[in-house]
């Protein structure tokens, strides 16, 4: 006869599952909207389509934190890698013209902790009432075996809403038009490997030792969050002076402008035309990285860039403020040209 | 000066994501649908919402395979987990009466193998079609230093439609309504952790050995795969036979049966009314597991519960078969009672 087993020796203690499930409850609740229906409890989420629209489309998008998250785990700090993960999402359906109705998370780790949940999962309900959005519900699985001790893996997925014949699709956009950089507050969440080598390996930091050229630390500069750009957007979306939209993310302007223009353009970047925050430049030359490596990895203080009428630059700048700055044009062809890089 | 540095360097290659994206573009096409406006490239994926709808609620889920994913590493087949996933999601939605209109994924790996990726994607995508549902985009991050070589995690996101008055939310269910039990496929996505200790551990098995009891491989037994109620349910869903359902998996028929009754009832089980399949009893006899933890942990054979009216009990049972049998019934008071267990 063997001993007997259970799920806890196994590695599984769904009594703690079952504690981290309610005490998410009053994030769920914090964030919700007139159109969430259904609380904790339920299998699924229940949002009602908003009325009041003629075609409505629902725009959805799924990414990661990547290894951002790393740099939680080294400092302790799992209350702002929610909110990246937020951010990102929200940019990703803003960029077609889509504003946020709701979200969902996947948090997966070795073995769960209700104190570490609880700030992961507070990070992405505070992201959530930012953006007018509802936490509708998600899944914390744990997976002995698959992440080390105090790690942790974190998903998410967003869905929003646009009118038809409002989507940013990049067919409105004409040679000659403008590009409108909207400034990163970081790195984002994009490029963490390359950063974490150079970081670490090549400039021998650790997580709390002041970061070069900075009045902070390594994790408050590579921490920064993930900018929403929801806010500032949205008053040009609905006043049309928006023809295109790219989220400058993993593969930077070049890998992400091209996705939203038609065949036959492309786009010139006048990359004089602003500062390279400290942050770039330190992992560049620390890593000895190309220029053009750094350009195709990092967004490099170029968080959105938007596509607009020549006769729109001006105001669109004006309505941004310090936040933008004229950073190119689109041109015949195709792909994009770095100008002055290297 | 140091040596130059590159993000392929440091563990990410761009170029093979670029592939893999490419190579899922033609299992996104085959899974889309009429409402489905966009293709591979976009930030977010496009989704109409269905016209002739009067009052829409979409119905959302997240989840992901837990260490079922362990067994598919194992065997190397990596090409049933993504039909797992889909399966679950579809089915936590299924029981609020929704049916699915769009699935995302989210595949995350250490170092991204192309061929895996693709099996992985390819599963997703075949149980997509099989349940009507548009693959609508997904995200697969690269994050080395996260999961062992050859391992990954895999989640998904689900969102369908219900009319807001067809919704299931257990408010119709009355005192003496029958409970019919729908079978499982076998362990389904839940309980992997103690099935993987008992097998592998208790029982010594390798993947490739013969499951005991069983004319096939231990591989073969574990990596069934979870079953899709969809097919099975929708015509009885439009014909208003269903008061309520309970799709059985972490926490077994009492963690999920009560979460579809209202306050003031619970379920009387007959836990003669069916033959526990192989797989189970070999669990528990070679775990030394207690029966009451057996069924706390894993489905039992008992994969779906609809709650009926007494008068659509026998109709609702001929019209599925084998595949059902009357289970017990709706009685005042709480929980869930499995009477003949242990």
């Amino acid at each position: 006869m063997n001993d007997p087993l259970t799920y806890k020796d196994a590695g599984v203690d769904l009594d703690a599952a079952e504690r981290a499930k309610r005490s998410f409850a009053s994030l769920l609740d914090a964030s919700g909207d007139a159109n969430t229906l259904s609380g904790l409890g339920a299998f699924g989420g229940l949002y009602a389509v908003p009325e009041g629209l003629s075609r409505p489309v629902l725009v959805a998008s799924a990414d990661g934190v990547g290894t951002k998250l790393k740099l939680a785990f080294l400092s302790g700090r799992h209350d702002t890698v929610g909110r990246d993960l937020v951010n990102h999402c929200v940019n990703d359906i803003l960029v077609q013209g889509a504003t946020p109705l709701f979200f969902l998370d996947y948090l997966a780790t070795g073995q769960l902790d209700e104190g570490v949940a609880a700030q992961v999962v507070g990070g992405v309900s505070w992201a959530c009432r930012e953006n007018g959005c509802a936490l509708l519900g998600g899944e914390t699985a744990e997976m002995p075996d698959f992440y080390g001790v105090g790690e942790y893996d974190l998903a998410g997925f967003v869905v929003g809403v646009v009118e038809r014949d409002r989507i940013l699709d990049g067919s409105a956009v004409r040679p000659g038009d403008r590009l409108v950089a909207i400034r990163s507050s970081g790195v984002h969440t994009n490029g963490f490997t390359l950063a974490r080598t150079i970081v670490f390996e090549r400039m021998g930091l650790r997580v709390g030792d002041p970061f070069p050229g900075e009045p902070a630390s390594v994790a408050d500069v590579l921490l920064r969050v993930h900018r929403s750009y929801l806010g500032l957007v949205r008053p040009l979306l609905a006043d049309g002076a928006i023809r295109a939209m790219a989220h400058v993310t993993g593969g930077g302007i070049e890998g992400n402008l091209p996705r939203v223009l038609p065949e036959g353009l492309g786009a010139h970047i006048d990359c004089g035309s602003w500062t390279v925050p400290n942050v770039f430049r330190q992992l560049e030359s620390a890593g000895g990285v190309e220029p053009a490596e750094m350009y195709r990895v990092f967004n490099m203080g170029v968080g959105m860039i938007l596509v607009v009428a020549p006769d729109r630059e001006a105001s669109v700048c004006a309505a941004l403020g310090d936040e933008a700055w004229p950073l190119g044009e689109i041109v015949r062809g195709s792909g994009v040209e770095l100008a002055g890089v290297g």
